[in-house]
């Protein structure tokens, strides 16, 4: 059985508070157990964090590196922002999926620049929870492939 | 049992032997068949086309109006230069899916811009062939989150 | 009596159904019975042709070198991408309007920029159907002083 | 009847002198004879004034909302500088078309940009004395497709 | 006691009927009868000049010179075009502040820059009226610190 | 009596020792003692915190969403460059104010953009120390208009 | 002997009749024949083939695929526009070789960016019929060259 | 004897007043009863006039061209702001020579575009009051030659 | 004896482990008693600190005020990002060095642009663990010649 | 017989031991001799020059004038830098044709921009050694072409 | 007396056969004989110097430093791509006017940029040959005034 | 021992003379003299060259290639316009290192960019002549790493 880490960036522990007509109703930890629950079924084990700080996510990242077979991550506002998330991305020879609960290339413009992403297997986004749900599906069919390939 | 249209753009009739590093191995009859396959699972009839002409994608999102529950396209390079296909997309009330085989923001900085995404529900990028299976994941749940939404 | 061709580019052929709030009511069969309508009264005779393709437009004003003695086009979402129609514009010799039913100064900044106009007559835009009638009397008015000033 | 404000901008009180193979050989005062007489065919008093300074147009905008039905408006250069004249525009509550004799996004760059434009029913330029006719008769048919619509 | 310009730029005249959901119900005169009370309670004469024209604003600012002890602007559609204002104010020895109703900073990408903010002594913007009340309360401080400060 | 948070993004902390001669010589501990003693006079009971952390900024402007009736914000450098805080705003449904001890409009270019004040309900800089206060001022008046508003 | 496709893009069907003083005044049925003149001296068996469309341009690159050793084109105004010509040479595993019959950097700045060019062996522009003839010099001795390399 | 109109645009009448430091300390007066000095040793009459209305300099080079042979100005600020006074040149028929007290092009960035530089003979600038008088010359000595030229 | 702050940035603690091929084998650790024992020889008492946390390098920065002569910096990817060390770095008096291991100048576009150099005594990057040594030989020897210049 | 000069620029004579995988393993006196012998053929003296120093290029191509019927010149990185190259070219009356052994629209983006290409005849880049050959084939035919419309 | 340097720069010694219809018929050596004469009667002996090579113009206002008082320097197109000429100008302590034969501001927009003018005294351009006996003219009085100011 | 070639460029000949508060008061030659003294120390045999001329830094790069084991060089201006040097640098197989007396990063905006430093092993600027000892520190270790790398 895989484990992955999914990572959660600024603002996102409001989730279900937040202007819940953008983001939806479901909070944050609805959608960590839900995750969890459809990760268990896909045969993943699905650790969560969430931070407003960008270091802490770069430490995560980090620490991921030894502990965990994938990293799915919502980096928020910092999507956009930080370099340091993507050198992280680079340095942990992890695959990284990149998701949005929104469609954030039609929101404002500075929205529409992604540094993780440049490092990142793919990026997923719009479909509010249901972005989590599809980026666990893509990591594991991901990881089994990659499995099958190595012969194990 | 909804009904979907897998619509492929320019030069994507040539996956599997064009540039296979990049883009894979299977072809697109191959593909669209397991579209099918995915779809029939997911409850979906999925009908597929592929053109490389701008006009024949508008052609085939306009009549999709009528025939269809939903749209997913990969319209390939037309993605980041059409402004004829983001108003098809507005034009038809369907739920439409942007879908890549590869990561497209981390290619040519020119690939960075789609002007579908900006009314499509959401987009999913990077994963090959997987990318496709997703998109018909989300879709089918969309439909049916909205069925029962209304109700029905 | 002049003969005049209306050419309407990608999406137009939705006229009446697409985004009533923004484009009215009036489909695509009426405006261009309308704009024969108003023809009539103007001197001109008025063929109608529309396409979703770029190509399709190439050819028809290329053609219409030959057998009209005008051109009133709305490119649609090809105003804003196609070098192609303006090279067509420029190689025929005939008065060329450019017309559009909304506004297009004031929505998306993409839409700002028009290729054909470089080489039109002029441009009218903004009052829906009323756009093309205008762009009728201002054909009519162009082509009966040419007319004059050729002393025939 | 209604009444309507014929604005021109700075520099157009040359017409008729100024560079003639541009602009013309029609004085601003016969061209303002001849919006009078248009006008009264159409059903519209037209009252004209010209100033070379953006306040005295800001002024007359602003004192159209009580006097007048809607607004014709030749910019000229201030077209593309004059932040001023759009909040003018969206201050009073009236009708603006925007005029140009010339094709002005076939000219310099910077005439490519139009304040007014953003807030004005439409545009027409490119014909020349006659851009001042289409944009009455504009005027007139919207004036009387409103009063329709509102049942008087 | 100090005396102090209030200088309202080209449609604040129309302050209370402009768009009254974006500017507020209170007139310019109301406005300014409320800043001559709030400035006399705060040790200040407050003259108020309104203009749609740049140049009197010039005029304006170059005069205050030699009269007051300081202006408080509100240029409106200027603030984001006029070099000459600048220039004015640079060439007066006046404290300056800069004051808006709404906060320009959330409206169109155009009314981000503004001239004179770069010789002012300060920028208040999107209180409504209380954004002229907070300028006169700092030109108040401001006056009487620089009092303290030269022993006075 | 209303409670606010005033808050001090990096190196304000610095105040009084950090570039006297731009910032003053006041301290940020004096400065917040001020803010606390103006804040009684305005019935406003203020809480004060500082630091250098982008992560513990956005803590603390969420956790203000249920402690507090507004928030006024410095937050220096991060002013430019955060879209987390921006986020964070928005998140939290209180009024915010932006306050700047100098003014940020006439310093190095990458100071012009704030993304706070794209949700901010005001912004005020360039006053040193009396900023605050007048973030005070306006942010007891807004709260006092708004109770009144609410009829309570 | 090798066989190649030149393919002629939108507009070049015009050839001899539009803007002679730009393009000469031979038709594009006898510069075809020219190339298939020119081709048999150099041993190369020159099919020919124009379209106005995009899509079909498309197509008969990916069909050269198979039936030819090497591509001459002129996109005409494609050139600058075209993303998925770009595509289109990559897939294919052919030499191609891009070519102008004027120089198009002396002209409007949006003719200086070639989508094409960037997979292309190499590019000639700029001596109207005779560029064509040169492009078929360079593809016969890069044919032969690399006929010569394999030892064949 | 040529006569030539000298114009001063907006903040230029403090001239003496205005940052010596910078601008020199001759007053405006004196430096037009200079300019007349200058002027009569060269064989011009010079007429002085300036403003801080963007409208009355366009009016003064509309009416200068039944009035004057040249005419020399320093349009201050509105240099670099006003399409209006390129077009009022060019509509005059006369030779204009651009004139500054101070080098434009070594301070700010917004001051390096001239709008009336594309119409005008000729541009000096840096050399204080002595720009004035080399405009001048240059003026008295274009308008020989161009008697010369015309055998007058 | 001189004491200096060594400051290591976002996903420096990851040296020898991440990107080997480009960053080099050496850890950290290793890396940083180096520079204690290449400070030991220079007369520099060397401290160490690394975090992922711009906030943390804020505060080191900051508190180095007090206890260090100087200090070297490889703010990694927030060397790109982050205002809020450059106002750091100008708040303390202390010399500050910028260091990396690699030629930041020929990498990503985005890595072109340093806030921290805007108020860097110099820049060392490109050779490795060399740079660091380089960086602390640069320093002994700029605070050498300080204490020379000062007498001391 | 016509006579051409061939002109170099920097570091072309480093040909055939400069980055042979990109420039091939010719010398440039290799290129040369094969121009001279492939100039004899077309009955074309060629003469050679080479130099790293902008200004002896620009003294060839002056002094061109006088001795020769046409220039080809491969300017290396001058380019993309020297407009002093565009004025030479400009100033003598001799058909110019720029030549690169690379293809330069597909390497770094300052490599896109040719001054020269502005007034050269045509362009051919991308054929290595052959790109010569293939200009002095041009410039052959181009000459006895104009021979032809002489008469001569 | 003093001595000046007049400094012309690429192609400026083809003065006279160089597109005469814009530069004028006048030869190099007949401006700097003029220029010579002009002098003198300026009280001020000028030598001439011209080179196509921006090293040689580098050299010679270096030396200037110790040998003239001023110079006047034509850098041609030099003037927009040499930051090596700023920095001479910038070295030598000398008074620098720059001038133009053509009016560059209304040129090619890569014409607009000069980096001499940001160290220089003043700049004149567009009067022919008259562009430099103005600078004469402005050298000498320059210079008559600062020896004044000496009270030398 | 190892030979290094010290490159300087324009302007740098007029060290100690040349803005000694920027630039210090050491000459070329007692800077040339210090780095062949610091090079003896290092087993570096330093030679110097210094040129205004771009073409000479070009030839003196070539040349070094055969000559010596690395290249120190600050090319003054030309770092931010020599296309040239950069084409040198990477044609011959040396390590080269930038280097500059002043933090050029927090100088003009155009002095940002360095073409040179895409091909160079390193850069340092921002210590003054300690800048060159710095660089010959690290070119005699890259040098000795080098060999130790090779087993010589």
């Amino acid at each position: 059985m895989s484990s992955i880490l999914l990572l959660n960036g600024p603002n996102l522990n409001l989730l279900g508070t937040r202007e819940p007509e953008i983001y939806g109703a479901t909070t944050l930890l609805q959608l960590e157990s839900q995750c969890r629950d459809w990760g268990r079924v896909l045969g993943l084990m699905v650790d969560c964090q969430q931070s407003n700080h960008e270091g802490e996510l770069v430490d995560a990242i980090q620490q991921a590196g030894t502990k965990y077979h994938g990293v799915i991550i919502n980096a928020g506002a910092l999507t956009h922002t930080s370099v340091a998330l993507l050198d992280a991305v680079r340095a942990v020879g992890l695959p990284v999926i990149e998701t949005h609960l929104t469609n954030v290339q039609s929101r404002e413009s500075f929205r529409r620049r992604s540094y993780i992403a440049q490092a990142a297997l793919g990026v997923i986004s719009g479909f509010g929870a249901d972005s989590y749900r599809l980026a666990l599906e893509a990591m594991a069919r991901h990881l089994s492939d990659r499995r099958g390939a190595d012969g194990s």
